[in-house]
């Protein structure tokens, strides 16, 4: 997991997507263009909550998102994801 | 029923879907492309509610949704459906 | 009327749509293509309302509803509506 | 004013539509397809009114209604209109 | 000002329209077609208000409101415009 | 600063609005239908506030507010805008 | 930072926008046409917040925003972006 200097804003959290499948099931390499954006990810920073809401997801959880979730943002050169918690589906 | 490792967040609900029925009423075999999407499923898992709204499904229920409800998820390789406890609209 | 077994969530209703009018009201049949969808149905199966709002509707009540009101469910091969209470205009 | 057996839920109210105006001001005969759809009626039933919102409308009243306001619903054969207080504009 | 036996609901004001400006500032008479809708009227009637919240405009005011406020209604053969409170500018 | 006779409701503000700049700031003068939208503007009078929120501004304060705020009324011959206190940004 | 007399209202915040990267990450120039829109600032002025829920952005801080968040506005012949709190997504 990364680290990263960032502090989200209440009920907002920073994931790190998981890297999309390089390989099919069966083994056949996935050419660039073919990978599925990721609906999965590490949560490497989490704002803190809005009044009376604190959030349920910690740093370092692995969650499932929607596949339009989130706004792609770039921190010290790599790209993220931060979303609002309600866009997290599950923890896995 | 399916175990899966897999915690919902807030209100919402992993289903199972049930399989699409592979005969008509009358015994006629229905191929694939003509198979209706079900709208049927059983609770895998479920959120631990919003606060002071605790879920009234539980893990096992068969229950019926919208035919649009929910959003396709894989996990450890199998197809479930994420959705509200809101896009369900009874226990059979 | 029909039993069913099912439990709708919440301030859902389940409705038997009375059969649509096979003849208009001076005696002429009414081909298939022509009758209208009704409006009125007999409810079969209500839930437990939301928190401090008990449902109003019961089982047997004869109730009117708008034209798109609900969704159309199969429970057992037969056909029903399943909609919000709020969908219903009134009991007649 | 008609009598009709209907119970109308929550804060919605049964009204009987005025008959549109048949002459004009000075006396001239409207034919129907030039008749404007009357805005004002009878008030034939009323909801419970909401939790803490008992209805101001009574029946018998002649009230005033947007143009677009309500659905239409045959009762024992007659057309009715069902709305919601909140599109009764005045009573006159 | 107009007397009119009318009782509007809620927060609902009836307003009969100040009359379209016959002559320009400079003294040039404006044709039918060209007066502006105007946006200033008198308040005739006003409804009780709604729960914990009277009415601020009183009967006899001079009120300025948006160019789409209201809805057209005749009482007595004369026209109105009947609009919510929230839809009045000011008192002039 | 103008002086009108106008109470605007709730939680209105009567804003004049600045004169479009008449040359740019390298001293071109700028034509008539190239001149931007002022979006700022003093404000001639205020509303009492809703329930529990005065208002902010006052009579008097230099404020900015975005381009399509308000709605363009004539007072006493002179146009103004008309805008809830939300649509302005802040007091310069 | 620049220093502005400006006073945001309620949750709105005054941001000056970083300058957008004038080299690509291995150093080649990038034309003013393909440069890309910052999204990310620094906060010169805060508004006092709603009602109890005071702003948690400071004067100062550098903070990450949504492509499209925010309004233009001119103050003293410099460009800014105001946008409400819950626009920005974190403090970097």
């Amino acid at each position: 997991m990364s680290e990263v200097n960032i502090k989200p804003l209440a009920d907002r959290v920073l994931v790190e997507a998981a890297p999309a499948e390089e390989k099919t099931a069966s083994g056949i390499i996935i050419p660039d263009t073919a990978k599925e954006k990721p609906q999965k990810g590490q949560v490497v920073a989490v704002g803190p909550g809005k009044v009376d809401e604190p959030l349920t997801v910690k740093v370092g959880d692995e969650v499932l998102y929607g596949k339009y979730a989130g706004t792609e943002i770039t921190v010290e050169g790599k790209e993220y994801l931060i979303m609002r918690e309600s866009d997290i589906f599950a923890i896995v």
